[in-house]
């Protein structure tokens, strides 16, 4: 089978690669019809993960028809169509008995990363029944890509770590593709203000055709003055989705006393934490993986339409095409990208 | 009347003041009995709040008895014993209604710091209705001064905003009354491990004495190591209570994945965060003053002899001699000192 395979720092290319085959009951193989390229992917490119060995299949999120499955699963059979979960969980460790499944102890984020990922023709999916979910028809297939990882990370480690409530003023800082799940997911529980600071004005538009109340520009402008400006004392909730020091920076500076900030972005340095200012004001500061296990909810709302995910999906190719699609993700700025699907 | 009186850094003296006197309809006169010294006074002697003003009287913790009452004064009349809340607030205000009395727009941590406070013969406390709580004559008057400030905040600050569970394996960074003071309350949640970490011996006896199940002298030994080593992969709740760079490093060392960091320190410099390691493990980190909204609970609990408290008290001193009790809590670890009670 075609298979997008990682070689080290700056070095992937599309291969022939075998099929994978069931290797413990619990397994199902999936044939890929849909995938999409990650942040995480690129940073996997650039070489930030050195754990990542060479010859790994990359891509964590995608949608496709079960192939073939092992004897020990029970909720799947041949035929049907499944959402991936970004996340692998067994459902039985300590872990996974806290919903904590990021940090399953057989599981969590596995895929393109220590297994064999989905940027492929087929893959193997560990601990079937409790890693896929069942697609209802009412959800259009380039949509539910989105499912598989962005949209469900926006919501749990943004919106909900970040206790976002009717009437509070957020602020989202990073307008890609994480930062806009925030954004629509952040709807569901009526905030009154919707700051996104991102430096790209493209962006910026996109932001406020989906909600946002205001759009900074911390390029043009200094973010900080800017949103207290607008916030006063400071926001409820400032969420991270870029993973810099100077977003990081942005939020814990905007923030009111006993407000939130929910760091969403990875990061790869560490940052200063002004907490000889921060100490008194009743902070709560959140990080983490995604769990999804809000994945289910997310489906009823995306197939009750509601909100309008389209606009998130901006360039489309085939996986003959993966490499290229890289390149245009990994200059997306330039080319206006959001989120990229790859066909097979 | 007698009164301790801020001459700006490293000056301060018992010196001859006005008896307060009603400002506000709100307002009570308190004839103190009994005070203490927070190590948030040794920090304003040494120069660490600017804010405070030549002439302040300090102190913000203490027990005394109705003097005068305002006019607006509905729970309180001369004659009644009252403990003093080193948070004053009007319980009206938009932090109020959230019960974030640390913030309150009219009050906040204001004695001792921004008016007079309670190391001297008398004290005004405004908002009194929402400032004071009854005493019950089942609390002894030296326990009573531990119920101002250092129990709510280990408490509130450190239990509460650390999510302390049955079961849990908790690591409480520093040994002093703060330290204690979690180590106290943490037990009524049923914590199956209690580490205490600090550099002095006798402290950590005295944990030991007051239920820790471990002690770490991180002065003779890598505390990290050591609490990894009782604690695989790490603690569920680390609580910081010392407010130093390198205790904060402990804490976020030590904490596994969906843990929680409680920062109870009052700290004087930045700190290193290290999200390029913490992003992923789903922490929850909190910093706070005290509200003191659980001490209503919490002379209850003390009421009904839930744990001694007397061990905390180490020295007593008249208000004539409060300078001495300065010295001796400045050098706390030489004099083994842990609570101060200071005698009108």
């Amino acid at each position: 089978m075609k298979a997008l395979v990682f070689h080290g720092d700056h070095n992937i290319a599309l291969e022939d690669k075998p099929v994978p085959a069931i290797q413990k009951p619990t397994d199902v193989i999936v044939k890929m019809l849909k995938t999409t390229i990650c942040g995480t992917d690129l940073g996997i490119y650039k070489g930030k993960n050195p754990e990542v060995e060479d010859g790994r299949i990359l891509g964590h999120e995608g949608i496709g028809i079960v192939e073939e499955v092992g004897e020990g699963v029970r909720q799947y059979k041949k035929g049907d169509k499944v959402l991936i979960s970004c996340i692998t969980s067994c459902g039985s460790c300590e872990s996974c008995k806290k919903q904590l499944y990021a940090h399953c102890k057989d599981g969590g984020w596995i895929l393109g990363h220590l297994i064999d990922g989905t940027q492929a023709e087929y893959v193997r999916i560990p601990h079937a029944d409790n890693s896929l979910f069942k697609l209802p028809a009412a959800i259009d297939d380039e949509i539910a890509v989105l499912l598989s990882d962005i949209l469900p990370t926006g919501h749990e480690i943004g919106v909900q770590y970040g206790n976002v409530r009717p009437g509070d003023t957020i602020a989202i800082v990073g307008g890609g593709p994480i930062g806009m799940s925030v954004l629509l997911t952040a709807q569901f529980y009526s905030p009154s203000t919707i700051i996104v600071v991102d430096m790209d004005d493209n962006r910026l538009a996109l932001a406020k055709e989906m909600g946002a109340t205001h759009t900074i520009n911390s390029g043009q402008e200094n973010a900080v003055d800017a949103i207290l400006a607008i916030a006063g004392e400071g926001v409820d909730v400032a969420i991270e989705a870029v993973g810099l020091p100077q977003t990081w920076d942005i939020c814990q500076r905007i923030v009111r006393p006993g407000g939130h900030i929910a760091n969403v972005g990875v990061h790869g340095k560490k940052v200063d934490f002004e907490i000889q200012e921060l100490w008194i004001k009743n902070l709560t500061i959140t990080t983490g993986l995604v769990n999804t296990n809000t994945t289910p909810m997310l489906i009823k709302a995306v197939s009750a339409n509601r909100f309008d995910l389209s606009k998130l999906i901006t360039h489309r190719f085939g996986l003959d095409e993966v490499e290229k699609a890289y390149d245009v993700f990994l200059n997306a700025s330039r080319e206006k990208a959001m989120k990229i699907i790859v066909n097979n």
